[in-house]
Order: structure tokens, then sequence, then C-alpha cells
């Protein structure tokens, strides 16, 4: 199975490609934004597209065209210009996921926020509420596809390295998870399909992850 | 028929519910953000109700609880932060959406921007695009729902009179429409159920705003 990760370049991203190359059954091409970003993924032994999120679903269509699976882990973060925030976070998503649909891939992974519903959106604190909204308008339109999805919900995003202890379910306590982590959870998903038109919040907790994603 | 105004403070709202005000077929509500901005609308014989957009939506149905329809003529603009595109011009715009379907309101009325396709956000400068972005999603939502809609898309906004004078079809050339002349076209749209799951786009032209609505 061969996978477009759309974010290979940020924290997450890089750890998923190295996870995705070191399993036998998946291969890696990593959409980055810029050719300076190619190398690091090119000596990885990954394959590189060069995609603007910004710029045309074809593009990005083209891109997913050799790919068996799409994940979504771009994001210009909570602190970035909100103007990014809507660019990227809410309609860059929605064009990857079209560009899916464009190309026939069936499957595809959302790395969403932690929490994105309606209430969410109303008790977020006004500097981070725009970023909430424009991915619950994301996760809105994933859902409303004939894709198979899955959307992950991660607790507080940490740089700590990853320790394979992760409470998983529909929803569970808020808390901190590290971003090498995540990148574990979005391998497991893709490698089961149980995973499919399900969605769920990540933490730390006291699981495997492959006991988690089995016990879903 | 009661029709309630979202962003009845905007100049488009100021000269709809005058007009509505000398219709005998109409009755007006004015949703407004400021309790200061009431005494303007209660001199006009309006209704009024104090609503945040970027508040409940059932605070919004219950505004809409009283009334047959509802208009969005409700902005940040394209010049507000960011921040407020995305809470207002989307949010904003999606929650009366959702509190009309809740208040049993069928008719529904979008003031929306004069271009909002995907070709239309490629080709926005850069400053623009986030709002073509939230009018996009806006109108996106309104399509897939089983209301009355109808959505107005009007060109380049003026100040000057009314003119009474529009050209208006699914597509037009770009061009210049007085927001007097916008606030008449939602006025008979309101009073022609021949809008109804319409849209189309309106500037300055040679037919009065009547015919144009009547011959759509």
């Amino acid at each position: 199975m061969k996978v477009l990760v759309f974010g290979a370049n940020g924290q997450i991203g890089k750890h998923l490609v190295s996870l995705i190359r070191k399993n036998d059954k998946l291969e890696a091409k990593a959409a980055i934004r810029k050719e300076e970003q190619a190398d690091y993924f090119k000596d990885l032994g990954a394959d590189v597209a060069i995609v603007n999120l910004e710029g045309e679903i074809e593009d990005m269509a083209k891109a997913a065209e050799d790919v068996d699976a799409v994940v979504f882990t771009a994001g210009s973060g909570p602190n970035t210009g909100k103007d990014k925030t809507i660019m990227v976070d809410l309609d860059g998503a929605v064009k990857t996921i079209e560009a899916a649909k464009q190309a026939n891939v069936k499957r595809y992974i959302m790395i969403s926020s932690f929490d994105t519903t309606r209430e969410a959106i109303q008790s977020a604190p006004e500097s981070f509420a725009p970023y909430v909204v424009a991915k619950h308008y994301a996760d809105e339109w994933l859902r409303d596809t004939d894709l198979d999805y899955t959307i992950i919900h991660p607790g507080a995003l940490t740089n700590e390295a990853g320790k394979n202890q992760v409470e998983l379910a529909e929803q569970v306590e808020r808390g901190e998870v590290p971003r090498e982590d995540i990148a574990h959870v979005i391998l497991e998903s893709l490698l089961n399909d149980s995973t499919i038109k399900k969605e769920f919040q990540v933490v730390s907790g006291n699981s495997t992850i492959e006991d988690a994603i089995r016990s879903l």
C-alpha cells in the first residue's frame, strides 16, 4: 500500500514517513511544499511530490494518482495567521479530499483536532476558535463523502519520544500525547481496516497502540 | 410574512428593513448585535432581537421562532481580521442556517459574494481569498439543506442611491451595484417564490428589479 502524506515535512509527517519506510507492507510518498525539502525524503527512500495546499485540486489529484491511501497531517497550526487557518486547515484539507476522490483513492486518514464539535467551537478561547472552526468543517466535509475515512483527534501534542502507551476511544479525557505516537496511530490505522468510517480521540494512556486500535 | 434580518444594522440590512416596513405583505425583525442599535429599528416600527453571530445556535433559533423567512446579510466584510471572516462569514452564517432549520423556518435568503466557486477561490488575490473561501462553504452548506433558499451574488457594492436598473442571471459580467438595489432584490425575492432553490449574480443593468426577478 502506497501512502501519500500531505504535511510530510511537519513533525508528525516526518515520524510517519520514517515508520512507513520501516514497514514491509507500506510505501511512502511525501507531499511537500518546497523543492528544498525533497532531499530529506529521497534520502529516506520515499517518493516525493511538490504540492502547494493553496494550489489547485488537479495538482493534488496528480500526486495521488499512483497511491492507495491519503493522509492529511498538514496544518498551519493554531498560531499562524488566521488567513492560513482558513486557506490551509479548511480549504487545503477539503482540496486533498476532493483530490483523493478524483484520483479514485478510497482510503483517507485525517489528523483533526482533539474536539471539533459545535460545543468545542462555542467554548474555545477566542484566539483558538477559528482553528477549531476550520477543522470542524474539514471533518464535516470528509464525513459527507463515500471515502473510507478515519478521523484521528489527538490530544495536546508534545515533542517527547513516543511511548507506545495510549488511551484511544470515541471520547477520552483531555490530555497530552507525543507526536511520534500519533504517527504510530496513523500507521496502525492504515494497517487495520476496522478503523474505516470511524473517528477517535487519542491521549497517552496504558494500552499499546496495536492493542488500542484492535479493540476499537 | 415576517422576515428576520441577520446583519440588519449593516448598510444593505438597513435599506432592507426600511423597504420591508413600506410593504403591506411583509414585517421586519432586525437581528442586531448591540442593544444600542435597537432604537433605530424600533423607531422604524420593526421588531428587534439581540443576537451575536459568534454565539449559540439556540439563541438564533429563538429569534427565528416567530418569523417566516430568514435573510443573512451580515458580514465581517473582506477588510476585517481573518478570524472574523471564519467566525462570522462562515460559521455565523452556517449557524443561522441551522437556526432556521431548528425553528422550522423554510425560507432562507443568503447574500453571498459575486463568485464563490472553486475557480474564484483559486484566482482571488491572496488578501481576498479567505473571504471567498468562507462564503464558498457557507453557500455549500445552504445548498445541502432542504430549506427554500435563494443565494444572491451581488457585484461590487456601492453606496450610490438605488437605480432599480439591474442585470440579473446565473452568470453576468462583473460590475458594480448599489447596496440599496441589493436590498430591493432581496425584497422581490421574498415576494416571488420562483426564486426558491435558485441563485444568481446581480450588477447594475437595464431591467427593473421586478422584471428581472420575474424573468429569472
